[in-house]
């Protein structure tokens, strides 16, 4: 195990009718604060409602900002930069699912610079961030309890992370999710898992516990994903997907260990190549071929993974053993409804995809599994299709 | 699954040689610290000089109070509230296990006030609290991350909760615990898995991802404690198991469930009685006796607990499997030199059962998985001698 730190300090309000008491939480930081959401639905499904109404009961004053979409950009970020001029608010507070946290972060990083594009690609750490706080309306980014953003601009898709951009506060209503979509469903569960993976997946010896509390939510995550599936209203499996996405991706589940993300990281190409794909599609279609691919560089982690994680009886064939489990993944993520190729997302052998790699792995490489070279990022692109 | 809120602010900074780096972590909350430790061990094995090297370094004057004992007395916290009066210190650094941490934190407590006593017998908030910083000795009492203390005082060992004395900052170094002899190692591994214990058994339902997470925490510290008992100096088993203790007592396996604490409250009749009984070795005792007694009012629980913790093979006679999940846990204990009975730990016919059985219960019941009013608690005593 190596060394590490770890700090969660985020208030994490979970169950029913939690966000009528937004109010109560959000007042000791602020008189006023920013709402950020995304389209409409907040509003069908009485969200709005509650949260406006439990301000106003708490004497906090709001103004709004919407219309936060999928793979969310700049120049929302500047709107909300210069609302913050004019309105002075000294809390934000996201109504939504990662794309609007996202959002919000990234204005609360503007309290005291315009400029807020520059820690993106450049790093360093603000002088003054605004509070963030979250309601959660689409379990999958975790972004709920993450210190992490990602915002695209000029063809750009990149991520920033501080402990000065965790949430204080975040309520996690299973309630609220009950009226989403399938495909929805499907990609925040795939997003979530993903973020466990990229932790799983380590050369670190002796991580013992991490690891097995990996296998349980992958596995308690997957079992429920499924009866939302056939049963998208169901209280107690949202709660217990909702939880594990939070706890996907919390950090705890990293600590002590060298963790990949090579798969987010060809993903996020694809979605900045074509900002139509969903994130958690495109991570359905590329993991299983990435498994594929690295899993040579320490089979006995594949195959902990085929037998604790895939419930895959293990065999004296070691290969075959950890290519059950990859099977038995992909198989789950068709359960889905995921696809199990780039062409079903619109790609084909005249996408620019040897153009994505390069971009993607840059002058060095992605992840830490296996390091992948701009190369080996066009291979699996390519296996993909 | 319950609704829930869940905060867990400690910064944990976790590997070898990170006591050497404490001077840091407190110089933001204070310039001058009280130093809180037990006896001579940590000037035996060097932490003591690589704290007080650290606080010179970053220019953090301290002022002392040593001699903290197990079932920690209150007099020792009046004590350090007599050194607050006079010194003004603005933090207190624990140097220990859960006697110094929680005599630490009480101290703490009296910032403001000389009654800290008072909060322990009837509750409520003081109006300041010093921050609390430590540096873990004993890997047991989970105190590090928790917002919990314990002291005794006129016959009396309460227990006093608030997220005030939730330590701003812990240390957990598994090098440290190298030097542990072996029946400190047992009886803190004791504590921690009935740490985990009383938050699993529960009648709450829909409770997945915390009964798995519970599950892959109890299996880890078991199966690293084996190899403790046998390489004592084994760093990465110590890693394991301390940070196994941390995560069974931060909170998070309460989450969305009632818990039980029933043993808990049983166990501190017994040290009460007698300072000399230590918590893991009257945990070890009890515990299973308390599964015996308590299984019939859910045994799809225990039979859970039988198959996933214990990995009894189930058999469609779910009462076999339930007990030799019980005997197994029992045989575990056994095999870290804990005794079975309460006559290994110097009580008999003679002592005073009933007496105890009805202060631990009061007029109400002790637990809540079953609760257990003072004639079962006394049932449970006598099934133990």
């Amino acid at each position: 195990m190596n060394n590490f730190s770890f700090q969660m300090s985020t208030n994490y309000v979970f169950g029913k009718d939690k966000h009528k008491k937004i109010g109560e939480l959000v007042k000791p930081y602020a008189d006023k604060v920013l709402l950020v959401y995304g389209g409409g639905s907040i509003k069908r499904n009485g969200v709005y409602d509650g949260v406006t109404a439990s301000l106003k009961e708490n004497g906090v004053a709001y103004i709004e900002l919407s219309g936060i979409q999928a793979n969310p950009r700049y120049e929302k970020v500047q709107e909300g930069i210069a609302l913050l001029r004019k309105e002075n608010p000294g809390l934000v507070l996201a109504v939504g699912g990662g794309s609007v946290i996202d959002t919000s972060k990234a204005i609360a990083m503007g309290a005291a610079t315009d400029d807020v594009w520059n820690f993106f690609a450049n790093g360093g750490e603000p002088t003054k961030v605004l509070p963030v706080a979250t309601i959660l309306t689409i379990p999958a980014a975790g972004s709920e309890v993450s210190p992490d953003a990602v915002i695209t601009y000029q063809g750009r898709k990149l991520g920033y992370s501080s402990p000065q951009i965790r949430p204080v506060a975040s309520i996690v209503n299973p309630e609220i999710f009950m009226s989403l979509p399938k495909n929805q469903i499907a990609n925040g569960v795939c997003d979530m898992m993903s973020h466990i993976f990229e932790r799983y997946f380590t050369q670190t010896e002796h991580t013992d516990l991490i690891d097995s509390l990996a296998e349980s939510t992958l596995k308690t995550i997957m079992r429920n994903a499924l009866i939302l599936m056939k049963d998208p209203n169901n209280y107690e499996a949202w709660a217990e997907v909702s939880l594990g996405g939070s706890f996907a991706h919390n950090g705890f589940l990293g600590c002590g260990r060298i963790q990949d993300w090579g798969c987010h990281g060809m993903e996020h190409e694809l979605s900045a190549q074509d900002e139509k794909v969903a994130h958690g599609a495109g991570l359905a279609v590329l993991t299983p071929t990435w498994m594929r691919y690295v899993y040579k560089e320490k089979p006995a982690m594949f195959f902990q993974f085929a037998t604790n994680v895939m419930d895959i009886k293990p065999e004296r064939d070691i290969e075959k053993t950890i290519n059950a489990g990859i099977d038995k993944l992909q198989q789950f993520f068709v359960a889905l409804g995921q696809p199990t190729s780039l062409r079903e997302l619109g790609f084909n052998e005249n996408s620019p995809l040897e153009e994505m790699a390069k971009k993607g792995a840059g002058e060095g490489f992605l992840g830490n599994f296996k390091p992948l070279y701009w190369q080996d990022v066009l291979a699996i692109y390519k296996a993909c299709l």
